[in-house]
């Protein structure tokens, strides 16, 4: 898959076939290619918590909110649960700041999952607390960000934005999942 | 290429070929790439300045800080200097928080500019007022990240992080730059 289809195959997917599953030696074959990617200062402060246990898996989905603006929709059912997870840490031993490294990884990650035909969403709706007790996470980390894994089972189509201005994604009768983005011109200030 | 070797291939470089140069079009072909990304909540805040003309790179590059670790190097000598740039915009009209979305779109364009032979480094290290004057930008905006781009002119080596744990990169004698990695050990705290 080329690199242009790729990044628009990379689609936040929030539904997913449970065959094939998320394999561990999956999961720590995509933070290995995270590892190369670049980081601010070089520090390299992102830590990993891996599952592809379907105990742990109940655990964390226990914890996140799906899809803020499908006010319907409470998350996956059973049969359409992620069958793993990313959940990246910031270690605040190395660093204080990490969001420009999260978004960096994450995204590399994400991609890497779809050009290996899976896919999956960044959630950021989670309980910190919550998710730290369930994985018995260590003082200094921080809960940064969970990547939900899986075998993509969504139609998932971008949209402009229409004259409304209406940002929000929505699903239709279809069942097809609806993402508007900003036109080109809309986002570019100016050129020199 | 395939993705595995484009997230190896793309390093932070500080020195550019001044041929090929960056071209418009193609500064413009990153950005519409990066619309494609997700964005947290959808909301898409992140605007852009693209530039390819001399005198405006010129502008930028005085405001720039490069490599922070390598004390006696200034940065890139006139004939090695980028030769575009993508100066990315937090729209403080649409969102409070960028910083998720900024390192998934810098790596979205950082992996899209290797994959056609540019490359290029994310800069962070930048004198805000200087760079909003210097580019007249508006007060709702506010500078997140300079992605400095052209046709890459360095060798670059990633290794382990010895056993002094030092991560900081350096460059040797051949005027080769090494950037130390933490392990795949390193950097999974557990595996469920």
């Amino acid at each position: 898959m080329d690199f242009h289809t790729l990044v628009h195959t990379t689609r936040s997917c929030r539904r997913f076939f449970q065959d094939p599953r998320i394999e561990t030696d999956f999961l720590k074959s995509l933070v290995n290619l995270s590892r190369m990617t670049a980081s601010a200062a070089n520090l390299q402060p992102l830590k990993y918590i891996l599952s592809s246990d379907p105990d742990t898996n109940a655990k964390i989905f226990n914890c996140l909110g799906w899809a803020g603006y499908l006010k319907d929709w409470p998350g996956p059912v059973f049969d359409e649960r992620p069958t793993g997870y990313i959940v990246i840490l910031g270690d605040q031993n190395i660093a204080k700041y990490f969001d420009m490294d999260v978004g960096i990884v994450a995204q590399t990650i994400m991609l890497g999952a779809y050009h290996n035909n899976f896919g999956g969403c960044m959630i950021a709706n989670f309980r910190h607390q919550q998710l730290t007790d369930a994985l018995e996470i260590a003082d200094h980390y921080r809960i940064l960000l969970v990547l939900a894994l899986g075998t993509p089972k969504e139609s998932i189509v971008i949209e402009p934005i229409g004259s409304d201005g209406n940002f929000k994604y929505f699903r239709d009768e279809q069942d097809v999942h609806h993402v508007p983005k900003r036109s080109l011109d809309d986002i570019i200030v100016r050129i020199y």
